[in-house]
């Protein structure tokens, strides 16, 4: 009897596991997401995690230091961070800089939540890779007046919320908070309307400013 | 007179210059296109030029080679790729390879359209950079039974009908032809169902195929 339970139980988990879905279901993040399982990560690499502001730039090429992988996929939200995490966790990288939150805030999951995936990741990272140092960044704003985000449709507020939250767990959990936000909004609260020709990613000179404001940390 | 003459085509120009648009609309081409003129390009450097095909990979961590930089942006055309050249060819790299065609193929532009923007694309870095080694890739095939693409509907004997164009193009310029479809395709003349989740862009194992076709070119 004891052995047809454990079977019975072997076969419920086997089937849990067959139906998994991933969190995030595009086809673009699936391809990416195996590209990156083939790409060695080393304990020299800095790595750029996030979604499409990261994905969108050639990080290695802006900090001219080839040992700075883009880790970016366009439209991934933190939980898609942690589904994707193994390859980079296994490489024990010096550096991991975190740009999150954007996607999931406009799947409207609120600053609370955003800051409990970030320390879901972030509580991995530092516990898998104990001697790689975390950054967290600050989540950029947005500006609906340049092209109209329906998903992000009156969350303008949520961005400095969610960053306060990030802030604050930074310093709970002892890793580096990179504020980013202040560089980028205007008095409004919107993305500067020249820094985006969409309201939502970054031409290349914004890209000037936050690999200005990230230099510091990365050849620290 | 001649003066007013002179001022008069003076203002038609300025006046063409300014309602000049680009050859590839989207906002994404604008970013990443403004994004590259920031990005320096140097006589050591091997240049990845191309559409999505391109921007999907990381292609300095798949040939471990530091010079080797991405310059592929999603949706793009041959006339798009002459539009930002010029941060390209003022850096007299020391290899370019060159995958485009499909988006081209898509417009209903057909082969000897495509060969001939070919041409030109390869005539202007003849002529700008003697010193680059050119190397065109055939244009990969595409698989409309894992995903319908509308605008490519039909359009899968254009595709070894451009190659053998290219082909002919480039012994006749004397640059090389790397011929990538054979590796690509199924019996069928399709993109192999095994390397794609869309029918047109690539998982991360059809990367590893095209990395080993080119690393004799690449390390050359």
């Amino acid at each position: 009897m004891k052995r047809v339970i454990l079977l019975f139980m072997a076969l419920v988990a086997l089937s849990s596991m067959a139906q998994k879905k991933p969190v995030n279901p595009d086809v673009y993040y699936a391809r990416r997401a195996t590209l990156f399982e083939y790409l060695p990560v080393y304990s020299s690499d800095i790595i750029m995690l996030g979604n499409s502001l990261t994905d969108g730039a050639e990080w290695n090429e802006l900090f001219d230091n080839c040992h700075v992988k883009n880790r970016g996929i366009v439209g991934d939200i933190i939980p898609g961070f942690m589904e994707r995490m193994e390859p980079i966790l296994q490489g024990q990288p010096r550096k991991i800089f975190i740009m999150g939150g954007i996607n999931d805030i406009s799947h409207k999951v609120g600053a609370d939540s955003v800051a409990s995936a970030m320390r879901t990741l972030v509580t991995t990272i530092k516990d898998r890779c104990p001697k790689t140092q975390i950054y967290v960044q600050s989540v950029l704003p947005f500006n609906n007046e340049v092209r109209h985000w329906k998903s992000l449709q009156g969350l303008e507020k949520v961005v400095p919320e969610t960053n306060a939250k990030l802030k604050a767990l930074c310093a709970e959990l002892g890793v580096t908070f990179i504020n980013l936000y202040p560089l980028f909004v205007d008095d409004k609260g919107n993305l500067k309307a020249e820094y985006t020709n969409d309201g939502l990613h970054l031409m290349g000179k914004a890209y000037l400013i936050w690999r200005d404001a990230l230099l510091p940390y990365v050849n620290k």
